[in-house]
């Protein structure tokens, strides 16, 4: 379970920020949070193939979240996919579409399935839900929760033991398919423990500090907050509807997150030092995204 | 007057090459010519300011050479622009326009003034005039030419022996206004020579070679024209309304230009030699454009 960052800039872009946009690559998909102009570009540069996204996730409708869907969904059709994108977003959704389907000369060559949301979860996979929960900005913005299910933890020795080689084969232990070795069959039981808890990541799009990101956020193992300022503009972040690193930092202390990341990063700040300062004195596990920065999530426990 | 080239590729963005764009810097204004998706970065990038774009000429609406629009015009809104803004393009431009004002919520802060173009002069501005001529390509592209005013030569030794100093003086008296020297008045025809040729600089947008590119080209001191293909792919780059570097060619040297500028690469070549070479064969003076490359456009005659 790897994030990519592939844009961390807030409004307009610098040299070495580009526009929002998260890659989550588990689950055998490329999901997407946000997606800024020039994504595509982002991802190219990633070496992640645009073609492989499942799904977009929308936080809200300003330029620096959204402008890179044409680009890509046009890419896509260029390229020829056939399978349905599905797209999930604020109400607003379906008027978003239906301007990207009529944005230039294009022959759109499979389904854009739109997913209006609103809070609660949003999506039911066999591996994880997605929810989302409505936060405080100046337009609506809803923050996204990535909640893998709990699952059997593999025991590779046991597996080993009974003579099974490493490769399909225990991908399908895992997934509670027997397999034979010679004429022995080996069942999923054998070679799975106990329930582990599964991954937990919280993406906020853009806010300012809210008492429901604390609850919506709480014993993550990643929560992605945005930091548009540091705390020398502590009011105007707030009438803007963004947050400074303190604000995001108090949320992931009272959320009990172990993680934070900090992202959509003001063009004012030419380095990550003051705003990295402000979050590790409220919150020491903090760290600022920069494009193209991979984090591997790993579970908490063992 | 400079050229800066900020995307050269086709309809992919790879590593080094971003999305149709090309920004003129001459007559005190910043104009664009296609604005791909990224534009705005590159430009950045290149260290222009979008906020100083007074037009857009947009060749035709695929992705590729249009989706960078929505950006910069969200972007100059952001930063408070009140300037009207020009848009030049083929029948169709209103319906872009429209979908650009309503793709996610932002405030435009100034006009959007619409130009749609059909063959002959587009734009008549004091200096230059701008012309248009409709190529062959799958949807109705639009070639582009812009023609500096014949402008009489300052002779600048003479302004000097009249004692005018070098700075704001030379500029009124190259605008045929006088200027005082002392008690003494130095008028325009004192220091003016003969009428010299404008320059002349066309691009083409997408197209398969043609014949009216070759009389609209005529005497140009740079034509930048496309080369999605090398000429492995003569049959494909016609089908599909493209030019290979030798069909660029063989249009610069009918038209009798002084240098050929090669743009919309395809993702397929890694390098630029064959399509250099295969356009050197029959065109000497031919170039094959990179992103942020500046090309001075100098005059041919003294």
């Amino acid at each position: 379970m790897e994030l990519i960052f592939l844009g961390t800039s807030s409004a307009i872009p610098t040299n070495h920020r580009n526009h929002s946009a998260i890659a989550l690559k588990s689950f055998g998909e490329i999901i997407l949070f946000d997606c800024g102009e020039g994504t595509q570009r982002q991802m190219t540069r990633a070496r992640l193939s645009p073609m492989k996204i499942s799904k977009i996730f929308i936080t809200h409708f300003h330029g620096d979240h959204i402008l890179g869907v044409p680009g890509i969904i046009q890419s896509m059709a260029f390229r020829g996919r056939t399978e349905p994108l599905n797209i999930y977003g604020p109400p607003g959704l379906s008027e978003f579409v239906k301007h990207i389907k009529n944005f230039g000369y294009f022959a759109l060559s499979f389904d854009i399935i739109e997913n209006t949301i609103s809070d609660g979860i949003v999506l039911d996979e066999e591996e994880y839900t997605v929810m989302c929960c409505k936060t405080e900005h100046s337009v609506t913005n809803f923050a996204y929760s990535i909640n893998e299910k709990r699952s059997p933890k593999f025991l590779k020795e046991n597996a080993l033991k009974f003579g099974v080689k490493p490769g399909p084969d225990f991908g399908k232990l895992q997934s509670g398919i027997a397999v034979k070795v010679g004429e022995k069959i080996i069942k999923p039981e054998q070679v799975l423990g106990e329930n582990r808890k599964g991954r937990k990541i919280v993406y906020s799009g853009d806010t300012r500090p809210c008492e429901q990101m604390i609850e919506f956020s709480s014993d993550a193992d990643i929560l992605i907050h945005e930091s548009t300022f540091n705390d020398s503009h502590m009011d105007k972040s707030y009438e803007t509807g963004h947050s400074t690193a303190s604000m995001a930092a108090e949320i992931a202390k009272k959320a009990n997150v172990n993680k934070l990341v900090l992202t959509h990063i003001s063009t004012r700040y030419k380095d990550n030092k003051t705003i990295e300062k402000e979050a590790l004195e409220v919150f020491e596990n903090s760290i600022v995204a920069e494009d193209m920065m991979i984090l591997e999530v790993k579970r908490n426990e063992p």
